[in-house]
């Protein structure tokens, strides 16, 4: 137990509402600010990807014992369902022994999270618009304006886990030597929905995440509890298959009987919720340093927002919070170096998962249909099974184990200049599980 | 000449001052606006390197008749002198035929562009503070706090040539696809002075731009009309040899003793100007675009904050001039066509200078006292002036050219690659000016 304190934290999204409740168990007065009206009162605004919870965010969870609580709103994915014009469904498997992510829905875990939080006694203050942070006295700045009266918070700590666009962030970028980046994909992306069947079963494999791959665009659609799936249609903003492009009713119908002819008798809806929501932008967004003295600390996107092709946002936040959970179980009151090894062990990460889910783009849109591709993926599989110790595939050392992202991007590129070296074996997709693949590998590995 | 419109510049620096002069002889009304006093009313503040004006910057002055009345304030530097500990001086030439790069002071050179910018009919407004700019239709904030009460002036058109820090691009960051980043070095820089002789002359060779090169840091000085040199100590911040190492007057009497005996002599006020001179950062500022609809736009600093290793950050930003100038005159009042070709030309000249000059760091402090990057200098020379139409060293095509940027950085990139190889030739030291090496580079050249 610290000596309790008083902490703000900024941000009442998952990772807000999540760090809230650990700091709540650590013993400190938690209070939680948000510009929004509080989630459980809202309709959900039509621009959340479904998230896919997986090893790492269960283990936030289920280390302040809810994740039994969360799972009941989660559906498992075991794998990849691909969809390819003229060609029957194909089933890519995530990993071994029913090894799955989770489809949740962002809004209904966050309104589950607050109202957990609360009931662990934090506070939170909705519609409280925080527009500025004193650093070295972790002061907020509340108002109902930019540019009109504000009021003075006083806390001894302030966390920033207002994501992307962070109000807080936003002051340390003022100071110097304060690294930073934005940069923005051009490629954009639109929700729809698949509706569930009448009698509330789901319209496609309820148990997998599928994917519509067309190389510089797709589609994919993960499941909900209620029978339906939440779609994504990304996209680049301009050019010739773009937003831009699918001006109207006409042009957009054609554009995916052309390319999307499966989905025509699941997404009724199309056209309405095609011009009716928004088409959103995606960042990834760097930085250095996370903390301000041992005053204040960003968390979650707020210090590194990633693009979502790896469905790892969420689960990054929420090892933030198990990495900071453990430095203050280890050095107690001693906030300066719990800060210190916080950003430092976390920044290789946040800079390798963001790295790793910006390539994942390619691999969902592109390579999924590659022959070559899931041939490859099929001899890293039989190596992996003959050899568990020598061989964890990428995605499973991202996805389904707590290595370092780091550790992960770094393994996984020696991999793949293995493969390339393996895929370019005379007549290798006739021996691909011999004897001498497995002991060129192996030569290789060394 | 173009429609005459109320065009606002913030920042009265060198771009600022010089952009001011352009839009005024295009036919506009020209307000400046700067939120520090006139620089001619203040003394300098001792953290300011001084320029090195090179045929960039020349060509923008020359252009609208102002290079003459500015060469009278710029002493040419045809040569670095490398100081090297325990060796003799030793000259390396930066062209041929006298080609030099032009030491100026900055704050002079700033009072005279005010003044030349006055005499043209800009007006100037000194300490008026801008805080923010309405994008959509040019609309500036001033006042004299940042949470006070602001007075709206309202223009045709702005330009941002406010610096590395600039407000007018921080309104543009909060926009949606706005790319950014700021990376500062983990090098600072301070300021040192050499005084002149008792008779006016200098104490070290005055048309040289002088290097005392350390590897992680270096000791450089320019310079100035009064017979002075003003010196910048560039080094790390932290480490064994750096700012936060050198605490006190005897380990800073010590680390000069050591490093840079030569200097003992000619710096008297070392201890001084150390401890009262401030440390300064160094940063890399790239963002993009550059400009908002035909009403807002960015130009130097603001837009491309590069290093100053290449001493090309002044002659980038009068660049920007005339590239706008001429684009001007090409378009007239179709303003939409003017900023897109701006931006979209400039962009990636900006990129090239800004990676040319962070690599420049190391040629500066390390490989100017390096035997085999000297040699390799001197073949470069050697066949330069036997095939000047094949080869024109890198530092040239930056320097002594109007060539862009950014075929300037891929045309070197290609010739160190042929370099590399020929300096893999067995015994090259002995034989670098022979046929054979000859015949080698013309190979490598198709």
């Amino acid at each position: 137990m610290q000596t309790p304190l008083k902490i703000a934290v900024v941000g009442s999204g998952l990772v807000g509402s999540l760090l809230a409740i650990y700091l709540k168990r650590a013993g400190h007065t938690v209070h939680v600010y948000d510009r929004s009206p509080d989630i459980r009162t809202v309709e959900f605004s039509g621009r959340s990807i479904n998230l896919a919870m997986s090893h790492r965010g269960w283990r936030a969870l289920d280390d302040v014992g809810l994740g039994e609580e969360i799972r009941k709103i989660a559906i498992p994915m075991e794998k990849r369902a691909i969809h390819a014009i003229g060609e029957p469904l194909n089933f890519q498997y995530y990993g071994k022994d029913g090894e799955s992510i989770y489809s949740i829905s962002r809004g209904l875990l966050n309104r589950k999270m607050v109202t957990l939080a609360e009931e662990e006694g934090v506070k939170f203050f909705f519609e409280t618009k925080i527009w500025d942070v004193t650093l070295a006295d972790a002061t907020l700045h509340a108002g109902e304006t930019e540019r009109g009266e504000w009021k003075e918070l006083q806390y001894d700590k302030v966390f920033g886990a207002d994501g992307a666009f962070s109000r807080i962030r936003h002051r340390m970028q003022r100071q110097s030597m304060f690294n930073y980046s934005q940069q923005f994909l051009n490629t954009g992306y639109k929700e729809l929905n698949i509706p569930a069947n009448a009698d509330g079963t789901h319209k496609l494999d309820k148990n997998s995440l599928h994917i519509w791959p067309r190389n510089d665009f797709m589609l994919i659609a993960l499941p909900n509890l209620d029978g339906s799936f939440t779609c994504t249609l990304f996209m680049p903003f301009e050019g010739e298959n773009s937003f831009e492009a699918l001006k109207d009713r006409e042009t957009l119908e054609k554009f995916f009987a052309d390319y999307f002819p499966s989905t025509i008798d699941v997404i009724p809806e199309l056209v309405e919720d095609f011009f009716k929501n928004p088409t959103s932008t995606l960042v990834t967004m760097k930085c250095y340093p996370w903390t301000y003295s041992d005053k204040v600390a960003l968390i979650g996107d707020a210090c590194h927002a990633i693009v979502p092709f790896y469905g790892h946002g969420m689960n990054a936040g929420f090892e933030d919070i198990t990495i900071l959970s453990q430095l203050i179980e280890q050095y107690g009151d001693d906030w300066d170096t719990i800060f210190k090894e916080y950003q430092e062990s976390r920044k290789p990460n946040a800079d390798a998962i963001a790295e790793l889910s910006y390539r994942n783009f390619m691999e969902m849109s592109s390579k999924t249909i590659d022959d070559k591709f899931l041939l490859q993926k099929k001899i890293e599989k039989w190596f992996s099974d003959r050899y568990p110790d020598k061989w964890l595939p990428l995605y499973s050392r991202v996805t389904f184990s707590y290595r370092p992202y780091s550790e992960a991007l770094e393994i996984g590129d020696r991999q793949k200049a293995i493969m390339d070296e393996v895929m370019q074996i005379d007549g290798i997709e006739n021996k691909w599980n011999t004897p001498e693949v497995e002991q060129k590998i192996i030569e290789l590995l060394k």
